[in-house]
């Protein structure tokens, strides 16, 4: 099960052709379904995905996992938010009373849902469906020092590691919540992505246009200072977040266990970038639900290199957009496993037609 | 229930009043729930118009119907499609016995499937799921004479509102089956819609480059033979087929019973196109599931301001457009009757801002 060497080892020449054979395979199936070659388009592509990450062309998927990650930003202080950084922690709640988008949506498809407190500034009491990995009480001010230090984010890494570690499953749905975490996101993609950070930043959630002109003032202030940060580990303690740390551990894990790695917006698409610059084979088990409204995030899933199955100009995380498109997954899956065959349903290829256009 | 008086009536501007508040009471419980405002993007919209379809600001999806309608075509005997006309009848036997896209997609998703044997050439042993309301074996040949008398369109329709009226449930999806109806689309569109033809012929399900020049000059031929076939009516009776009057009928009734209707592709858009040139206000009742690769989709779509919720390069017909958007209805519903509010949640909103932006 473990593929953590799939970026190169001695025997990866006999992989690389076993794994042809094992897409052209799927291939065929797919050709051999009741359909026109391709007439499903992109959930064609979709079940080929599936069925590469689990190495199996009759995928199922089972019991998949939504893990929110939680956590506060010090430079909420800046005013980089339209809303104040206490609705973390007031969201949390809200994801575990099962009022939040991301809870009705969960329910819907039947998504175990777990959160995660990586670091809210605001404690909770234990409860159901709450996992605690908390590192501080928030991130340090990123305009002032790292966001965490190299031993909080590594921390934050084996946490997200271990999380999954404890999850059954073989599919994992990324979702994310903290006030100021876009700003993380933009600083993150401008740096490992070398982009232009005034094209990273967005409104977030909601910043009127004086909000947004502040918030890119602020953020080039802190890529300025955090100038040397450049390795991805580097950019990720000082620019990140406590739950982006602990997703990028969780991506890894998931991926390393051939998990497909359903990714939200532009917070955990972050998260993958970081894991991506780590280890790149990672973007090969995911599966990019949807492009929000962030201007960015068009931007980082072209670095990802991945397409995104929906555009409902969603711009609100939690998890939102990756429970939203989990039916397209379920459906793919279905086409390949239930499906009948020509030859199973009895029925005329496109080259056997009488009445062709010749 | 009976809105087929809404283009107009004594009592219009009440009812506008009427509309207007109920639909201010909508946008209002979404302001209010859990999220930043408008931040679901086209889930929210989505709400809104299922919730004006049904009359109810906590809309309930209840036994959702998928209607796939099948018919065979006089022209398929012209070439213009990459497959024989007995596709048509093998295809109903798979949508019945389960092995279809459509069959796999609606078992997914609880729809109950009916398939309408409207017209295929050769006939079927009675079975479950399967309605006969055969009008003749196949259309006429469009380019020697209307595909449909007058007589023979008439009966279609009816029976396509007849068929709806037995159906339960508050929620149509619609579907077809027919060699040759692409051809009828794009006819009508061109014609309905007064679009130069070449724009609205595509390949279908797979013609190739001489394929589709062929099927243009066919069908540049059947537009002219029917010069005089101006109103809807007239129109389909000439260029239509039997399933695509059978939801033109399907349409009017589900929407004067106030049923959201899911438009599939490019066929079923043709079906409502009709539709709505008899009844503008039709369209009120529809949702547009998927923009296809047909390139005359595209237009469609324009023309009855409908805006696809996805885009995946399908090129299938059945209903397997509607079925893959299906749960984005269910969410969007979800969304408005299970969502906390920021006050029962206890959150803070964006306006209570301490760290705000100003």
């Amino acid at each position: 099960m473990n593929n953590i060497d799939a970026a190169g080892s001695a025997h990866s020449d006999i992989r690389d052709l076993r794994d042809a054979a094992f897409t052209a395979e799927v291939l065929r199936l797919l050709d051999n379904k009741t359909k026109p070659v391709g007439a499903l388009g992109r959930l064609e592509a979709l079940a080929l995905r599936i069925a590469q990450v689990l190495g199996d062309a009759q995928p199922v998927l089972r019991e998949p996992q939504m893990l929110v990650c939680a956590g506060d930003h010090g430079l909420a202080g800046r005013g980089v938010s339209a809303y104040p950084a206490d609705v973390t922690w007031q969201m949390v709640h809200n994801f575990l009373s099962g009022g939040a988008a991301v809870s009705v949506l969960a329910r819907q498809h039947a998504l175990a849902l777990t959160v995660v407190d990586c670091g809210v500034r605001r404690e909770f009491e234990p409860q159901p469906g709450l996992l605690v990995r908390r590192i501080a009480p928030g991130t340090a001010d990123a305009l002032v020092q790292g966001a965490m230090t190299p031993e909080q984010c590594a921390q934050a890494i084996a946490n997200g590691r271990e999380i999954v570690r404890g999850l059954p499953g073989n599919a994992l749905l990324l979702g994310e919540m903290g006030i100021g975490n876009s700003s993380s996101a933009a600083l993150l993609l401008a740096r490992l992505g070398g982009l232009d950070l005034a094209q990273c930043v967005g409104p977030g959630t909601g910043l009127d246009a004086t909000g947004l002109r502040h918030k890119r003032e602020v953020l080039s202030e802190v890529l300025a200072r955090h100038e040397q940060a450049r390795s991805p580990l580097d950019a990720l303690a000082a620019l990140g977040g406590f739950e982006i740390a602990t997703l990028v551990g969780a991506v890894l894990e998931a991926a390393s266990q051939r998990r497909v790695i359903v990714v939200d917006g532009f917070i955990t698409g972050a998260a993958v970038l970081v894991a991506h610059a780590l280890q790149p084979w990672v973007t090969q088990r995911c599966v990019a639900s949807h492009e929000s409204a962030e201007p960015g995030h068009a931007l980082l899933l072209h670095q990802l290199g991945l397409s995104p199955l929906l555009r409902l100009d969603l711009r609100l995380g939690e998890g939102s957009g990756a429970a939203l498109a989990w039916p397209l997954l379920v459906s793919a899956c279905a086409i390949l496993r239930e499906m009948a065959s020509f030859d199973s349903a009895g029925v005329s290829r496109q080259s056997e037609a009488g009445g062709g256009t010749a």
